[in-house]
C-alpha cells in the first residue's frame, strides 16, 4: 500500500453510540485513527441492541457491526472509582473524545469538556446534540425523523398534494457525524500549529439546515414557502422536466433542459404550446403532459432519443438493478468485514480515495470489551502515575 | 475572537463550479481556508448564470452568491501563455486544488496531478466526478438528480404505489462536497507529518451509495429489495409507527416505539389486536389503523398524550413555522451577507460551532476576475522566478 493512512497515530475516545456520533468514528477509522469506543458495563452502545428487520451477527445487530467496524472496545463503569482512573489515564494519551448524549450527562460524570482539558490539555472535545445545547428544545429526543419534521425538510420531497415526506435514511445522523468529523479533522490542523485543545459542536438540526442551504437562502430572500410541483416533484424550486418519470416498463429520470429541445426530441408538439419564460409557473400542467406521453413507451426508447440531443436524462434503478451494473462492480464500493463469530458481512467502503487507492478494511466491529486488557497493559504506567499524585 | 480559526494559511485554488466542489470549498472557506475561484473568462463558473426560481443578486444567481461567499475569483484563459504562467505561480504557492470537471479535462489543459505535482511538490489535489474516473459511465453527466436515480436511493422514500421518489435537494452534490472536504483536511494532517501530496478523488454515486451504507448492507446480507410501506413511509425497513401522520391540523411525526405502549398512549385499542413478533409484516395495516385514528383529532391533543408516555413524537414544521420558534432564532443559523451590489442576503451559517463561538462570515463572493490585480502582485516575484527559469 502506497498510502501512509492521514490519520495514523491519532487516538479517538467514542463515547458516543447509534449512528450520529459512531459513523464519524468509523470515517476516522477508514482515515487511519485508532477509534476506542469507551462503553458501558452490560450493555455497551445501545446500537448493538438495535436490529433492523430483525438483522444479527452474532450478539450483536448487524447495524451495530456496520457503523463500528474498525474500531476497539473498552467497557468502564463511570460510577467505579477503579474505572474512572482507566478513563483518566485513556484521556490523557488520546487526541479527541466524540460523545453524542443529550446536554450535561458528560458533566455529570466530570466527563465535560472544561474537565477533560484539566486531564489533558490539547484534547479535542467533539460533541453532537440534536438541537443544540442550550435553548427550549436542547432536551428534546435527538432522533432522526424527529428532526426532519422539525427542520422543514420533509416538505421538500414527494408531490404537493402528499403528506411531509421524510427521506426514508437517516440524514441528520448522518450529515451531523459528517460534519463532526469534519470539525475534528479541522482541529487536528489548527493543533498542530496551536498546541491548542479545541471544542466541536455540531447538532442534528443545525446539519440538516445546513444541507438546505440553497433552498433556505431562496426561502430567506423572497419568504415563500415553496411548494411542491402536484407531479414528478423533483426539487420544489426547479422548472419541468426536472423529476422522475413512469414509462411503459420502468422510470426515467430528466433533469434540466430547454422545453423546445426536450418538445422536438420526445416528438411531444404539445410542450410547444407553452412558452420557456413561464415555465415554472405552468409547471404541473407541463409535467403531466410528459408524464402521458412518456407512459407510452419504454425507457430505453425515450433515452436514445434524450441522449441523442444531449439531454440529462437516465433509467431509475433498484439496489438489484445497480448491482448487477459492470459501472457499479468497478467502482468495487464493497467490502468483507468479519464478525466475532468468525462469519463475514459486506458492507460499503470508505468512499474517499486517496493516491488512487481504495480504503478498504476488513476489521471487524469489537465484542463488548474486548479490548479492556490490552489497553489496561498499555496504560498501565499512566495509571500508576495518576495514582501516585493523588 | 478566541479562535484561531484552523485553516488561517492554507491557500485553496478551486477550479469547481455549480455546487459540489464550490460547496467543499466555502466549509473549507468558512474554516479559515482562502479560497481563490479559478474561472474561465467572460462567463467564469457556470453557476454564476444557473438562478433558481429566477432570483438574482446584480449579475449573478443568489445561488452562486450562497454557494461563493468568502472566497475571492481570478480569471485566467487556460489557452494564453500568460495566464497558463499566472496560475503556475499560483499553484506553486497553494496548498490544495478541487476541481470537479469530467475526467480528462485538467489533464486536456496540463492540468492533471501528475503536472501540477511537477510544479508543487506538496500539493492535495481533490477532484470530484459524477461517476468515478473509470468505467462505462465516466463520461455521463454527473448531474444530481440522474445520480439518484442509478444510486437506488429514489425507492428508499415515498410510498410503496408512489414512483421512486427523488430527494427534494441536491444529496449527491452537497455528499460528495462534503466527502471531498473530509479528504482534504485528512491530506493536510498527512502532510504536517509526510510532507508529501496527496490525491484525493470523490464521486457522487460512491457518495449517495455511502450515504445509504446501513440499508445497503443489510440489501447484502439478504438480497431484498425493501419495500416501502403502503402508506406513511419512514424508512423501509422500521417498523410501525415510524413515519408521519396526519392529524386533524396538521402533521405529526412519530418514530420507534412499542406497540402496546402506542395503543395505550393514544386510546387506540385496534393495535392492541396486533402483536409486538409481527409488527414489521403487518406495518401496512397498523399504520392505516393509526392513520385513522390520528386524524379525529389535533396534533397538540396527541403530541401531549405521547410526551406523557415519553414516546419520540414531535411537531411537522414547514420553514415559515420553524423561523418562528424561538429554539430557531436561539440557534442563529442565519447571517447576512454583503453583496457586489452593495446590498446584503441572508444565508446559513457554517454549522459547525468551535470554542462556543459558531463561525460568521459576511464576506461576499467576488465579482468575476475581482481578485487578479491583487493576486497577480503577490505572486509577481513567483512569476518573474517561473519566466526566467523558461
Amino acid at each position: 500500500m502506497k498510502n501512509r493512512l492521514p490519520l495514523k497515530g491519532v487516538t479517538i475516545l467514542e463515547f458516543s453510540q447509534y449512528l450520529s456520533g459512531p459513523s464519524a468514528g468509523l470515517r476516522l477509522a477508514d482515515f487511519g485513527a485508532r477509534v476506542i469506543k469507551i462503553e458501558r458495563p452490560e450493555t455497551g452502545d445501545a446500537g448493538r441492541k438495535l436490529a433492523i428487520k430483525n438483522m444479527w451477527a452474532g450478539s450483536d445487530s448487524l447495524l451495530f457491526n456496520t457503523i463500528n467496524r474498525n474500531k476497539e472496545s473498552a467497557v468502564a463503569d463511570l460510577k467505579n472509582e477503579d474505572d474512572r482512573l482507566f478513563i483518566q489515564a485513556l484521556i490523557k494519551k488520546a487526541d479527541v473524545i466524540t460523545h453524542n448524549f443529550r446536554p450535561g450527562v458528560m458533566e455529570k460524570y466530570g466527563l465535560g469538556y472544561n474537565e477533560v482539558k484539566k486531564i489533558n490539555a490539547s484534547i479535542i472535545y467533539a460533541s453532537i446534540s440534536g438541537y443544540g445545547n442550550t435553548g427550549p428544545w436542547k432536551n428534546l429526543p435527538g432522533q432522526d425523523l424527529l428532526l426532519q419534521a422539525v427542520s422543514g425538510l420533509a416538505y421538500t420531497t414527494g408531490n404537493h398534494s402528499d403528506a411531509p415526506v421524510p427521506f426514508g435514511l437517516s440524514i441528520g445522523d448522518y450529515m451531523a457525524g459528517s460534519h463532526l468529523a469534519q470539525g475534528i479533522l479541522a482541529a487536528l490542523i489548527r493543533r498542530h500549529k496551536t498546541k491548542q485543545p479545541a471544542l466541536i459542536e455540531v447538532s442534528l438540526l443545525e446539519s440538516i439546515l445546513d444541507f438546505q442551504f440553497e433552498l433556505l437562502t431562496t426561502f430567506y430572500a423572497n419568504g415563500i414557502q415553496p411548494k411542491r410541483s402536484e407531479i414528478s416533484n423533483g426539487n420544489p424550486l426547479l422548472a419541468p422536466p426536472y423529476g422522475i418519470y413512469k414509462t411503459k416498463d420502468g422510470y426515467i429520470a430528466i433533469a434540466m433542459t430547454n422545453l423546445d429541445v426536450l418538445a422536438h426530441a420526445l416528438d411531444c408538439d404539445a410542450i410547444l404550446l407553452y412558452e420557456q419564460e413561464h415555465v415554472f409557473i405552468q409547471r404541473d400542467a407541463i409535467k403531466k403532459l410528459l408524464a402521458d406521453h412518456l407512459a407510452t413507451h419504454i425507457t430505453t426508447y425515450w433515452l436514445e432519443k434524450l441522449h441523442r440531443q444531449k439531454i440529462w436524462a437516465i433509467q431509475v434503478l433498484n439496489w438489484k438493478q445497480l448491482r448487477a451494473e459492470e459501472a457499479y462492480k468497478g467502482l468495487k464500493t464493497e467490502q468483507h468485514v468479519e464478525l466475532n463469530n468468525g462469519g463475514s458481512f459486506i458492507t460499503t467502503r470508505c468512499p474517499v480515495k486517496i493516491n488512487g487507492e481504495y480504503l478498504f478494511s476488513a476489521a471487524k466491529a469489537p465484542a463488548l470489551g474486548e479490548h479492556n486488557q490490552k489497553i489496561k497493559q498499555e496504560i498501565n504506567s499512566t495509571i500508576k502515575k495518576i495514582k501516585s499524585i493523588a
